[in-house]
């Protein structure tokens, strides 16, 4: 069995004793052991600021982001390797590792784009230089410069590759060190990958460092300087935001927690016709790809209630068709959620939402499926493409307040009108992404409106895209990612604005022209 | 004696009990009492998010600007009642009553500029249209809309006017209600302010709020949508960053706090020079306006080791000059602090910075002051103004870690390097602004990128500017306000980003031509 190692202040770790095991959610095999007990947090820590740190601010945007070029390329020169682990470890199809390795060199590559348009400067400029006062001698301009701190990326287990590039990409393109966290039970991918990354040499010493296993205390030595960027339970993000030293020293804290994305169905979307099918694809593609494991896959589906049969059985007819069982053949479309208590917390959630009033099952349900391809005995953590159906969309409250980290969704009826599906996506308290299907323009507009306070990204299918459209839950390195409330009020991605977590906002203010040559010095995103 | 009351939910409450006095930190007399027991907070909250914050959200940008205006207008007509109570209340000498209602006047009007160049949108595009995959059907658009909550504004006792005018003219324009909780010892001033600006009946019912005294439950009642802007020591911003309601819903929260501002003389400057003389009245300034309780007041003085004994003896002569008293006298220069507290809390401060290695008293220290212009006995709350010196930067911590909120300052040497300056200047871990004296462009520039990620501000003395600039410790509505690390790590003011804390970033994603058509609702700022 391998032991997972970290890589801190310039070498491998391995630990002796505390160890938490790996195992693949198919089988039940073990695969690795990990801990991290007895590292020297604060030294890694301490080696980050003062040694890589430096030598990323040195490097210039274009000099960043040849780095990224490199590491997405190491990336995608071991992808074969990588998707293996995530099939393994993760219980992915092949598919779903794709989407996370493919996701992760795809999200570094365009962020080595981006900074590429951004040339030779080492800082941004924020904004035109402002008059100050009566006199023009008087100017202000605002800059973002890299913090000097590190960044402690913390992940989920859902997305060991993605989850680290997409956090990573911003960090380093900004001029910061990182950190990674993996959550422990499919960290070996993530290993793997910081080794691949590690290998090719294009990051300054201590640029990135793993940590594998429990944080210890880790968060006790974080200053004024560092970032934590947290994906993960809106309860762990909860600790971490009220952690002393964090809250004491205002580390900067970004966290993107649970999400209860709604899609609406508009009142003028006819069954069988290609924005319908659309809607209907993308709920069957949340409900299944990575088990449902996705932090935007649609948890809450709203039609209008004339639409609520037929939805439904549709729905159904697809999702009872799935065939789930042992990720490594071909022919199974998806595997096990991740750990055994990940399988505990998905039944304990179906079972709560179908306590609640008028909530019943449509297909699949909290117990094991009955057929489950190339899988021995009673092994595996698996759960059925669920579908549940609340009658009564206020009275279901637990569909609105507690998401089921899993291959389940809710659909519900609401009375067609705009308002009304905003008022109940509202119920919700903030999420990540929200998704309407409709080729009226008035009613997008008003849905949308309503919507946008309440979201980090809203979706439009229509006619004019249904063919073009990735679906809600791909999250592109261009738009924003993260949302208000429940969401845990995080912004990642956006572009530049993913570099704005690990920088520092100052207002220069002086002699307008001196100004402006220092600012000469950065480059304006755009 | 006058009782305070809180305006909430459209009427003004007084409670029955569990008062607080309010007195003229001059002669102790008392002036009012204030407390908030038995308020619906909860109530209050609710009429400000359904009632005021629809009518906020209906009106355009130009309509919220011209709100504004009005209520610049409004202060400014009762200027003189105001300036009245801020010498009575808060000890402040005229013009130090200037600084903060004319502040509030001018931010207000300075955001009703802004929000006029809006126009009619009710809403912020960010950014430019993103094109998205291969296809040019597929966009992405960056808008800002307003939060559905309120905006809970937390003052300090320093600026019982301006506090409530530059995070109000910001809530407003983005298009959400405040509520306003005034520090209680110079409330008196604030709900006066309150009257003047309900009196012109501009604002939608609901739109602004007022809770005068202890805050009782207020933040146990604040959900996602809401906001908490606070200003205020760094332990009271801990307190409510970790409040556990706060915390687990994602109420947005931000910190202004504590700031070891520095000042900082380049080695190029020679004493006489015009540059010399505005670095030593930018001090004394910041040592004595308000009585030195400023949050952006020069709390450390860095000067090359061969400049500190000419320094000092400037430094002293001026501060020693100063005419302390009643600043109801025109001849006294600074008044006392705002209360009793304050005054044992500076003495204490004082004492801590003395008790540490190598720091003396250059002039005033901990004792009350023997010469009092107009003061009777041992009334009123006086500190001379105070300079000490640390003959040793380094050894002095408590100098770059205990802020004493009085007219107290620390001179100090460095080697005349940017480097070593700006070492020093980040023992402090983060301010609000740093402030250069120099004609020497390298060494600004140096020094600038090397402070830059500690502050929120950076500040150029030269021979170019020094006639036209304000000085360090004024805060301009253009330009951020802020400031990491013990600074709170918050972000106000700096033109429209001070509206980006009220407002939710989100992307819409969808085929372009709509999106164009919904985002060409709002308004691109600049």
């Amino acid at each position: 069995m391998e032991t997972l190692r970290s890589y801190l202040s310039g070498s491998w770790y391995e630990a002796s004793s505390g160890f938490e095991e790996l195992v693949n959610p198919t089988t039940e095999e073990i695969l690795a052991r990990a801990s991290a007990e007895g590292a020297d947090l604060a030294h890694a820590l301490h080696f980050a600021r003062n040694r890589s740190g430096p030598a990323l601010r040195a490097m210039t945007f274009a000099q960043r982001a040849e780095m990224l070029k490199g590491l997405a390329k190491a990336i995608h020169a071991s992808r074969e390797e990588l998707l293996d682990l995530g099939v393994r470890n993760g219980g992915n199809t092949r598919s779903d590792a794709k989407f996370d390795v493919d996701g992760a060199s795809s999200t570094l590559a365009a962020y080595a784009d981006l900074g590429a348009s951004l040339g030779d400067g080492r800082f941004l400029v924020d904004g035109d230089p402002i008059p100050m006062g009566r006199s023009s001698r008087l100017a202000g301009q605002h800059v973002l410069v890299p913090r000097r701190g590190v960044a402690v990326l913390i992940n989920a287990f859902n997305f060991p590759a993605w989850g680290l590039a997409e956090k990573a990409a911003c960090a380093w393109l900004a001029g910061v060190p990182v950190l990674v966290k993996p959550a422990t039970p499919t960290a070996l991918l993530t290993v793997r990958l910081v080794e691949k990354l590690l290998a090719t040499n294009l990051l300054p010493e201590g640029a990135l460092q793993l940590l594998v296993g429990a944080p210890g205390d880790l968060l006790c030595h974080l200053g004024p300087q560092d970032v934590v960027s947290f994906t993960g339970s809106s309860r762990t993000g909860t600790l971490i935001r009220t952690h002393p030293q964090l809250a004491a020293r205002s580390v900067r804290v970004n966290v993107e927690a649970d999400s209860l994305n709604a899609s609406i169905l508009g009142p003028d979307v006819e069954p069988g016709s290609e924005v319908y099918a659309a809607f209907l694809a993308d709920i069957v593609r949340d409900v299944t790809q990575k088990a449902g494991q996705k932090c935007t896959a649609i948890r809450r589906i709203f039609v209008p209630i004339e639409r609520l049969d037929s939805v439904r059985e549709e729905l159904v007819e697809r999702l009872a068709a799935i065939r789930v069982g042992d990720p490594c053949r071909d022919t199974v479309q998806m595997g096990p959620v991740a750990t055994a208590a990940q399988l505990r917390s998905v039944r304990e959630g179906i079972r709560t939402l179908l306590a609640s009033e008028r909530v019943e099952i449509a297909t699949g349900g909290p117990d094991r499926p009955s057929v489950l391809e190339g899988v021995e005995g009673d092994r595996g953590f698996f759960v059925a493409p669920t579908l549940l159906v609340a009658r009564d969309a206020v009275a279901a409250r637990p569909v609105h307040e507690h998401e089921v980290f899993g291959p389940c969704t809710t659909l519900m009826p609401y009375d067609g009108t705009a308002q009304q599906a905003a008022s109940l996506v509202a119920l919700g308290e903030g999420g990540l992404v929200a998704s309407i299907a409709t080729n009226d323009r008035d009613f997008a507009r008003d849905l949308i409106l309503e919507l946008a306070p309440f979201h980090g990204r809203v979706y439009l299918n229509s006619e004019k895209s249904v063919g073009v459209a990735p679906g809600p839950g791909t999250v592109f390195p261009q738009l924003l990612h993260g949302g208000p409330g429940r969401a845990g009020g995080g912004e990642e991605l956006g572009g530049l604005r993913g570099l704005t977590g690990y920088m520092q906002r100052v207002a220069l203010q002086g002699f307008g022209p001196l100004i402006d040559a220092i600012a000469a010095g950065g480059k304006r995103g755009g």
